[in-house]
C-alpha cells in the first residue's frame, strides 16, 4: 500500500493544505518519500465536530462492541504486517526486532483494554440504597459510575512508534472509557502513523462504530499540537515526551477558560542506589545489566536509569571497571531523530564540562554524526559535586548515565533528598541491605511511581498494578498512570444518580446485575443482584 | 474558654505578628471580640516544617492509628459543645440548629473516614505475580498500593463553618488518606474555626500523633492564602468557595515550578428540568419543595437550584403562580458576610436588568440591609432571552432562582446544552416523561455531577457512591468529588513495587493479607491470602 500522506478527519481522507513535510531517515541521514500534508484549522475544526457529535452515540454502545473494536484494531494492526515494521524501522531507526516485539505490546495493550472494557468493573459502580425512615432525615438511594469525559487529545511519542502513539496505551484507554480520540502524529514517524491510522480506519469501517471516534492530524509544527490542545472540545490530553513539550501543553491547557486535565509523563532520571552489600556480592552482574538498561533502545526511554548512587566498599572500583569496559565495548547508536540527537550532544557535554564530574568511558567506535549516531557515556562523580550542581540531576535523553560514589548510607539518602519526582528508582541490595536501608526505601516511596529490587527500571510490565508515573518532572499527575489497566480513569469521571427509577439508570447500577460487575453495595464488594 | 486569638503552628500557639482583625457579626451588623492575629511569613515557614517533618511518620502510622485520632477529633468537636455552636452562630448567622446538624454532619464524616481508613480496602491494593518461564519476557512481580501525597493546603468554607471547614471533609479525607494538613481559616468565622483547630490540638496531643500534622492559619488578606498555595511543601489544595477564588488558587497552583492540584469546588447553577407530566401532577408541591430548596440556609449552598427549566403545560402558570406566593411569603435572611451580601444585591440587580428577564416575586418583608439581610427573589424569562444572555446562566449565590418558560421538550434540551459543567442537574418527572425525554438524560450525564430525580439537589448525603463535583466551572477537576468516601482519592497516588522482598513490602501488599483487604490479585478480587 502506497502511503497517501493525508490526514484522517473523522473516518475521511483529508489534504486540503498546501504545507507538506517529510519523514528523516536517520539510518539514512536523509529525508524520505511521500509528503505529508500538514493539516488547516478547517480540518481541526472538522475531526473535533466529528468526535464530538460521535461522542453522544459511541459513549452509549455496549461494553461489548466496544471491546470488539478494539480487538479489531489490534487485528488490523497484525495484518498491516512488514509494511508497518519497515516503515517504523525506517523512520525511527530501531531494528525491525525490537517493533515486532512493540507491536506485539502494542496489541496487546489494545487487547487488555478490551478485556476491561468487556468485563467492566471498571467503572467502579457503587449503590447507597435509600433508607426512607432515617431520621432526622430520609436516605436517599444514590448510586454512581464512572462515565467517559468525552473527545481527547493524544501526542503520539516519538520513543515508542507503536506502543506510545497513534494506537498505544493512551488512544488504547481513551477509547476503551468510551472518549473519541484525536491524534496529533509525531512528526518524526508519519509513515508510520498513517498505517495505524488507516489500522484503525478499518477497524472502525468493520465495526460500525461512529467514524467521528478517530482523528489523525499530520503537522510539523508545534502550533498544530498546541491548536488541538486549545481546541473548545478537547477534555484532557494525553502525551509522552519531553519537559520542556509537557510543560508547554500543561500551561496552555491550564489557561483555557475551562481548563483541562494534560496527562504528560515527562520522563526522568530514574535513579539507581547500589546498596554495600549487592554490590560486594555481584558487582560485575550489576555493571552488565545497568549497562544493558542503560543503553536498551539507545537510551532513549523514559525509564532509563540516568543516576547511580553507589555505596562505597569492595564492589565499588570492580563494578565501575567493569561497566567502563562494557561501555567503552558499546557500539554507537541512531538516535530517532536529529533534536534527540542535538539534546542528547548537548547533555553529555555539559555533564562534561562540570568541575568535579568525569568522563570514565566512551564508546570507542567512531559515530557518524550524519546519521544522528552517538557514543554511549559514562560519568562519575563525587557526592559534593552531585548535591552543588543541578544539571547533573536532570533528565540526558540517550546512552549516558552518571554514577555518584557515596561514602555512608546517609549519604544515598542525599542522594535520593535531592532528587525530584521521578518514574523509578532501583534498589540492589542484599535483604540485610534493605532492613539497613529501611530510611532510603521510605524516602523513595515519596518521590517515585515505581521502586525495582534487583532488576532494571526498562522494560515497564502492561498490567493492573503497574504505575508508569510519578511526582512532578515526570508528569504532570501523580494521580495516574499511563501503563497498565489503571491508565483507563484519566479518561473517565465519576456521576452520580439520585433516586433514579431503575430502568432509567445505566446498566451497571440496576438492580439486577446481569454482567456479574464487582460493586460496592452499601460499604460491601459483591456481584449479587439487589434483592 | 475564651478564644486566644492565635495561629496553631504544628501544635504550639502562636502569634508574632502584629496585624490583627476582628470577625464580623453579621446578625448584629457589628465587630466582635477577640482580635486575631495575622499568620506571619515565618509562622508559614514552621507550620510547613512542622508538616514535612510529621509526614515521615504519619504516613507510616497504623491505620487504626490513624482512624482513632480521628475518632478522637470527632469526640473533642462533640466536647466544644455549646459553646462551639454559640460562636459559629454568632459568626456565620446560621441558626443554632442547622449548626447542631451541621456538627453532626462533621463529626460523621470524620467517623466515615475512620471506619475507611481501617477497614484500609480504599488503598485499591493490585498485586500481579511474576511468571519467571514468561516468553519472550518474564513477567515480573508488580504490587501497588496507594500512598498519601504529602502535605496539604485545606482553604475553610464560609457556608459550612463546620463540616467543609477546619476539621470539615477536605481536613477529615487528608488526614485519613495520611497528609497533613494546614489549614486557611476563613476570615469570616476565626473564632470558630480556632474551637475546632483546639479540638484538632487536643486530638493530637491525645492520640500521640506528630503535631506537625495539623496546623491553623489566620488571616484576614488573600496574599496569606496563596503564600500557602505557592508553599513548596505543599503538594495539593482543596478549596470550596467562589469561582473567581477558586479559579485565582488553579492559575497559582499551575504557575509553581512544581504545579500542584487544586481541588476546588466553586459552586454551580444546578438546573431543574421540570417535565410536563409531573407538572401537571403536581405543580404545587414542586413549587413548595423548590423553594425549600432554594431558601435553605439563604440560598448559600452550592447545590442551590439557580435556574428552573419549566415546560409548557397545564402545570406551569400555577406552578409558577405558587412560587411567586412562597416567595413573597419568605422572611428576609441574613447573608454569612458582606462580600456576600453584595455580591446577591449585584447579582439579583444583573437579573433585573436583562431585558427579557422579569422579578415577578420578592419577600415582602423589609431588609436590615446594615445586618447583610436580604430579601428573596424569583425571575422569570423566555428561552430566547436565557439563550441569548449569559448572566442569566451564572451563579447568583443566595435565595433567587430563575424560570425559564420553555415549549417543547426539545427546548429544554436546548437548556441543557447552554449550561456548563454543574455539580447537579435535577428532573422533575413521570416515569413517562422520562421515557420521552431519554435525550435530556443523555445530555445532562456529559455536563454534571449529581442527577436528582424528583427531589431536590441540597442536602448532599455522605456516602460512598456521592458525586459532589462535575466538570469545569463546578470544580476544577471533574474526576473527583469533596464529599463522600471516594474524597479521599484527591489526596493519594498509586506507588508500584517490582519484585520486593515480601518482608520490605508495605501491609497491604504482602503475601498474607493480614487485614482481609479486598486486593485486585492477577485480575481478581479476593480478600486471600497469596499461596
Amino acid at each position: 500500500m502506497a502511503l497517501h500522506g493525508k490526514n484522517i478527519v473523522g473516518g475521511e481522507l483529508s489534504a486540503l493544505g498546501k504545507t507538506t513535510f517529510r519523514a528523516w531517515a536517520p539510518g539514512q541521514g536523509a529525508a524520505v518519500e511521500p509528503p505529508f500534508t500538514e493539516a488547516l484549522p478547517e480540518e481541526v475544526e472538522r475531526a473535533f465536530e466529528a468526535a464530538a457529535r460521535a461522542f453522544s452515540a459511541y459513549r452509549q454502545l455496549e461494553p461489548g462492541a466496544v471491546a470488539a473494536f478494539l480487538e479489531r484494531i489490534a487485528a488490523e494492526i497484525e495484518a498491516a504486517g512488514d509494511e508497518l515494521l519497515q516503515r517504523a524501522s525506517l523512520e525511527t531507526a530501531l531494528p525491525v526486532d525490537r517493533l515486532t516485539g512493540e507491536r506485539a505490546r502494542t496489541t496487546n495493550q489494545l487487547k487488555l483494554f478490551a478485556a476491561l472494557a468487556r468485563e467492566g468493573s471498571w467503572v467502579d459502580a457503587r449503590i447507597d440504597r435509600a433508607i426512607p425512615d432515617r431520621k432526622p432525615l430520609p436516605k436517599p438511594d444514590v448510586r454512581r459510575t464512572l462515565v467517559p469525559i468525552g473527545p481527547v487529545v493524544v501526542f503520539g511519542a516519538s520513543n515508542f512508534p507503536l506502543a506510545f502513539s497513534v494506537a498505544g496505551g493512551d488512544t488504547a484507554s481513551a477509547l476503551a472509557a468510551g472518549c473519541p480520540v484525536v491524534v496529533k502524529a509525531n512528526r518524526a514517524h508519519p509513515g508510520t502513523s498513517e498505517l495505524v491510522g488507516e489500522a484503525v480506519r478499518r477497524a472502525i469501517a468493520a465495526s460500525g462504530v461512529p467514524p467521528g471516534v478517530f482523528s489523525l492530524i499530520q503537522g510539523d509544527r508545534r502550533e498544530i499540537g498546541m491548536g488541538l490542545v486549545k481546541h473548545p472540545v478537547t477534555r484532557a490530553v494525553g502525551f509522552t515526551g519531553s519537559l520542556a513539550g509537557g510543560r508547554a501543553l500543561f500551561d496552555a491547557a491550564s489557561r483555557r477558560p475551562d481548563p483541562i486535565p494534560v496527562y504528560a509523563e515527562m520522563g526522568s532520571v530514574n535513579p539507581v542506589f547500589l546498596l554495600p552489600g549487592a554490590l560486594g556480592e555481584r558487582a560485575e552482574a550489576i555493571a552488565e545489566g545497568l549497562k544493558g538498561s542503560v543503553t536498551l533502545g539507545n537510551g532513549q526511554f523514559c525509564t532509563k536509569p540516568g543516576v547511580v548512587a553507589a555505596a562505597a566498599g569492595p564492589g565499588l572500583d570492580p563494578f565501575l571497571a567493569k561497566l567502563s569496559a562494557l561501555v567503552a565495548a558499546q557500539p554507537c547508536g541512531t538516535l530517532l531523530h536529529k533534536g534527540i540527537f542535538q539534546s542528547y550532544e548537548k547533555g553529555v557535554g555539559d555533564l562534561a564540562a562540570v568541575a568535579g564530574a568525569r568522563r570514565v568511558a566512551v564508546s570507542t567506535a567512531a559515530a557518524d554524526r550524519g546519521k544522528t549516531q552517538v557514543q554511549a557515556a559514562l560519568f562519575e562523580t563525587d557526592l559534593a559535586t552531585f548535591l552543588k550542581e543541578p544539571r547533573l540531576r536532570e533528565e540526558v535523553f540517550g546512552p549516558s548515565t552518571l554514577v555518584v560514589r557515596c561514602g555512608s548510607p546517609a549519604d544515598l539518602e542525599k542522594v535520593a533528598r535531592a532528587m525530584e519526582g521521578h518514574l523509578t528508582a532501583t534498589i540492589h541490595g542484599t535483604p540485610q541491605d534493605l532492613k539497613d536501608h529501611a530510611g532510603l526505601v521510605a524516602l523513595l516511596e515519596t518521590k517515585v511511581g515505581r521502586l525495582v529490587f534487583n532488576g532494571f527500571p526498562t522494560g515497564v510490565e502492561v498490567c493492573p498494578s503497574m504505575t508508569h508515573g510519578g511526582p512532578w518532572p515526570a508528569t504532570t499527575d501523580a494521580h495516574f498512570t499511563s501503563v497498565g489497566t489503571a491508565a483507563i480513569y484519566r479518561w473517565a469521571r465519576p456521576v452520580s444518580y439520585q433516586n433514579f427509577p431503575d430502568e432509567a439508570l445505566p446498566a451497571e447500577l440496576r438492580n439486577r446485575n446481569e454482567r456479574r460487575l464487582w460493586r460496592l453495595v452499601d460499604g460491601k464488594l459483591t456481584q449479587d443482584d439487589l434483592a
